[in-house]
């Protein structure tokens, strides 16, 4: 909409405004839209990383019933790496969450500076007016006298307003372009072993009534999955000089590493793999972290702001 | 549930096994489940998909309205890039259906092998039962003739069912996993990208009535965006000896290579960047392409069981 904040806030009693994401003042709204929207994103992630869960779990148990024991091997293995693959986009959604709550104190920022403006702005109409009517008043010294303090407050408001938006910014897309990062790269590893898993499967067709020869790979698939439990676990974050800051490590990477990669079947049935049947125990808390800096980074802001008042002019 | 496949088979009528999933015949029961939880996956990474899209053009519209030139220039950016994240977890997402089309063969060839496997044991059943009451019947020879073909029938389809069963499932599982490793691959290349348009953002903390110094970044940020376009045109699927077969063209890998990277701002309305106003425009197809393999598998399949009649006992 393109009413005017000042307007806008001004109004009182039944109107339009009371709808929801409208009764945000005008400065914010934008940004509260973004959040919602965000918000959406995540939990689209979680839905995924759920079914993908799900999907791992249904494909051991479909390769069990086949009772043909390379498939009842590789789908278990593959389940294995496609339920790790959702444990990292489950990470992702929580890293996500961390973001948005970053997001939200630029929004909180935004809010509480739209009355100062509005303040600002209220009294210096008030000046005008009283000067075109009453221009002898003596309510005008009070006003000026206002208006200066008014100004003060909201040069203050401002500072705080831009040194949050940036450093805030910065920080919320730099959680999340690294929690891509991590994500991307943990999954790139999960996948390969996983090729390398369909690799162990011969798909040579045979013809009726042939038998196929026995399946030999138990012990080179149980090792894939190993390495990928390996691979998982010696994973770092990079700290390189174009990262930037200290916001490498975003929430979620190092609860990860302790998880044993495990089997995705929960009965686990079949006689061909005894020592893999802890499966469903998927128990991780990811989130949590990242967000050190951001205190810190506010603390600085509002440091710096108090004592800055031979900047303001009174 | 533990029916087994020929009593529900059996049944006629009026009957619970009419509600939805339960009319699936044993055999195929739990890989239509299967495919339904990937239905689900892929709407998930679609949703996930466009909230980024609209949160890059959201987070745009926003920097623009902070009347703030850097912040500005930045979050223009940061949403192409945004934008362009969204765009590859869409492309992940048609990937994904592809491969669900692949498993579905497999699903259709379990649901046409289980009347092969209750045609055979009926007419043993009937056998049985015959011996038992009339064991000079003359019907015992017609039936025991048609059991011979019932079980050489059985034989064919059971090959069949093994050999699209490995192939498919392979095929299947390969193209998620090549697909998860583009969608990490360009993802990477696009936030790392991302991390050098946040870097050019000064968040040096300023004290109230302090002007910033003029951005002079744009020039900057623009060349991130060519570098980002560049890398994602030059991205090539790996085609090395462990990815197996000649599945390693993705459905999706080669349309991206000609969209640009643009502006997600709709609304180019800011005096600061008059190049990159024709954002909106993204219209990219995916998907297509990868099934090629799979149609050759399939004929060869069906070539070797044709002539595969001497293996045949009959």
């Amino acid at each position: 909409s393109s009413t005017s904040s000042h307007t806008h806030t001004g109004r009182r009693g039944f109107h339009f405004s009371s709808l929801r994401g409208t009764v945000q003042p005008e400065l914010s709204k934008k940004l509260y839209r973004l959040i919602k929207s965000e918000n959406n994103l995540i939990s689209a992630h979680e839905t995924a990383a759920k079914e993908r869960v799900s999907i791992a779990t249904q494909l051991s148990e479909w390769g069990e019933q086949t009772g043909d024991e390379a498939i009842s091997d590789i789908s278990d293995k593959v389940g294995v790496v496609l339920s790790e693959l959702g444990e990292q986009e489950d990470n992702y959604a929580h890293a996500l969450d961390d973001s948005r709550g970053t997001l939200k104190t630029i929004r909180n920022t935004e809010k509480s500076v739209q009355p100062s403006r509005d303040g600002k702005a209220k009294i210096a109409d008030e000046i005008a007016k009283l000067k075109s009517k009453e221009p002898e008043s003596t309510r005008l010294v009070v006003l000026e006298q206002e208006l200066v303090r008014a100004e003060a407050e909201n040069l203050v408001a401002e500072a705080q307003l831009t040194n949050i938006t940036r450093q805030k910014l910065k920080e919320a897309y730099q959680a999340e372009f690294l929690a891509t990062i991590e994500r991307a790269e943990k999954q790139t590893m999960l996948a390969r072993h996983g090729l390398r898993l369909l690799q162990l499967l011969d798909d040579t067709p045979v013809v009726p009534g042939d038998v196929r020869p026995q399946y030999q790979h138990a012990g080179q698939a149980r090792q894939i999955l190993n390495d990928a439990e390996d691979d998982l676990r010696e994973w770092r974050p990079e700290t390189g000089a174009n990262v930037g800051d200290n916001a490498t490590d975003v929430g979620g990477s190092t609860s990860s590493n302790a998880t044993p990669v495990q089997s995705p079947r929960v009965n686990n049935g079949g006689g061909y793999s005894g020592s893999e049947g802890n499966g469903g125990g998927v128990s991780r808390i990811a989130g949590g972290g990242g967000q050190g800096l951001g205190q810190q980074v506010q603390g600085t802001t509002t440091a710096s702001t108090t004592n800055a008042a031979p900047g303001v002019v009174v």
